[in-house]
Order: structure tokens, then C-alpha cells, then sequence
């Protein structure tokens, strides 16, 4: 198997107001990182302006950065379902952006996650974020969110490249649009 | 005011499974039928594929139909956690689509899109579809969930041309991308 660049994973961690992202190269097998952040939408904006800053914001992360594969993080339902809602609409006009670049999407649990970055299921977000730093030898700490896009984009280097869980965003095919 | 073309409405009822949509052109304060339709997910695709279809089918309608406002229905929030969840996800890929066309967005309740079709808002879906029938002198009935579509596009169009409960689909301003 030959490939002409290195496999570039954007993670993102959809949340209801705030969306964390992380890219990193897998080169060999070591994550190298390349850029972090958080897509932050303003509490009291109208739904449309929220989805359009999140769909709008990873269209441009992919245009700038060319990943080739990309990860998300599964969410629980909360015990609230309005943010119930809202975080399903978040997700949905994050994977949106995804799916209308053509980019594959494999989904991971938070258990997963913790248990790739740091080998228990039982980690909180400090622990998370360290050894983020530690894998991608940062000079600096990511914020929260930040953090935990960079983990589930490392979640998905470890996994094999990823050949588990893969949400088919390759193929969209099926469907069907029925005129009347 | 001057307008070059009719007020074209594409109209939204999404689900977790189908997402409903009806296109009218007010003419004059007459709705006029453009089509309808519904667009059905694959029950057991990955959710890349489903969300993926939702948005890609959206936005062929509009590059097909070139509506000019856009009217969404809201959403209950489902006794079960794991559909609300759903329906979020497709509910926020149908609004990408629209804001990533740059169509103002509008929100009606059920209540609303009930009072304005029917005249009352107990009216249960056969009265809707019924009188959206009679509304736009279709000589057949539409599937119920695109004659849901039909019918908050109808509400807007009633609603003053739906000046009331914009959701600010033209102005996505604001957010934050912070690298690092």
C-alpha cells in the first residue's frame, strides 16, 4: 500500500455550545500535532446562526487543513432533553460539513477515548488533557474542548488507522427523494 | 418594494427517519403548489450515510428549486433520549444545508402550522393534509409527512410573509474559531 501523504485525522467533540477540534498527522505511528480549538457558538443566538457558525467553521478546517479522515466523538443523551436536541442538532451540522467534503466519519464512545489516551475508562477531562500534551509533546495546554477533539483524532490513529466503527461516509448512496 | 420573482417557500418537517418537504410560491396572497415530497434515510445505515442523504437532498432542491425563504417546523422532544438525539441530527443537517445556501431560516411550531392550515390547533395530520389539499387545489394527496412540509411552508407564507420568528438564517456572524 502506498500513500502519497500522511493520514491527517480531524477529531471533533460536538457539545451544545461549545465544538472542540484537534488535527494531527499520523507519521509511522507517532500522532504529530498540527492545530487545536474550539468552535464556540453564542448562547443566545438564534439556531440558525449556531448551526451555521459550526457547519461553516469545520467547512473551513477542512479546506485549510485536508484531513483525510475524520472522528467524532459519540455524546450522551442527557438527562435534559432540549440539550438533548440541541446537541443532536450541533452534531448533525458537524458530521453535515463532514459528509458534503466527502470525508469518512468514525465515531468513538468518551470510554473509548479515555481508554486510548490514558488506558482506563475511568479518566477525567485533566487527565485526558495531560496526556494529550504528553503524546503530542506540547509545549503548552489546550483548552478543555480543544483537548478532547486532539484525543478522539488520537483514539482514531491507535485503532488500527481506524478500520473499526467507520460510519460509512464514503458511501452515500440509498435514499430516496420522492417528488409528491 | 420591488420584487424580480415570487416569494418561493421551501418548507421542512424533519424527522428522525423521513424529513418531509413542500416548495410554494406566493403569488400575490395566493400559495401556489411547486412540489413535495419526502426524503427517507436508510432505517439501518451508519449516520454519516443518513445525515449525508438529508443534506445532500436538501441542497439539490434548492439548487433545482432556488427557493428563496426557508420554514422549518419545531420539534418536540421525544419521551426517549436516544430519538430525540436522532432527530436533532437531522434536524441540524437540514438547517446546514439551508444556511449553507444562505436562505434565512424561519421556526414554527406544530401549534402554529396547525392554527394557520386548519384554524384550529388540535387538528390531527389527516385535517392537514386534507386542507392543504384544498389550499393549493391539488388534485392528489401528498404522503403525510411531505404534506407537512407543504404546511409550514404554507404558515409562513400566512404569517406576513414570516416576518415574525426569523432564526437569523442570513446572518451568521459571530462565533469564536480560536486555534489553540
Amino acid at each position: 500500500m502506498t500513500r502519497t501523504r500522511p493520514l491527517r485525522i480531524l477529531g471533533i467533540d460536538p457539545g451544545s455550545r461549545t465544538t472542540g477540534f484537534g488535527i494531527i498527522d499520523l507519521i509511522g505511528r507517532e500522532p504529530v500535532y498540527i492545530t487545536s480549538g474550539c468552535i464556540k457558538t453564542i448562547p443566545n443566538d438564534e439556531l440558525a446562526g449556531r448551526i451555521g457558525i459550526i457547519v461553516r467553521h469545520i467547512t473551513e478546517l477542512i479546506d485549510q487543513y485536508r484531513p483525510n479522515q475524520t472522528a467524532i466523538e459519540k455524546v450522551f443523551v442527557n438527562v435534559n432533553p432540549s440539550s438533548t436536541l440541541m446537541l443532536g442538532q450541533s452534531r448533525g451540522a458537524a458530521i453535515a460539513a463532514l459528509v458534503l467534503r466527502d470525508l469518512p466519519v468514525y465515531e468513538y464512545t468518551a470510554l473509548q477515548v479515555k481508554q486510548a489516551v490514558v488506558g482506563h475508562g475511568k479518566a477525567d477531562k485533566k487527565q485526558v488533557q495531560h496526556m494529550v500534551v504528553q503524546m503530542l509533546k506540547l509545549s503548552g495546554t489546550p483548552q478543555a474542548d480543544a483537548a478532547d477533539g486532539l484525543a478522539v483524532a488520537i483514539t482514531h490513529a491507535l485503532h488500527g488507522q481506524g478500520l473499526a466503527n467507520k460510519l460509512g461516509g464514503l458511501n452515500i448512496k440509498g435514499g430516496r427523494l420522492q417528488n409528491k
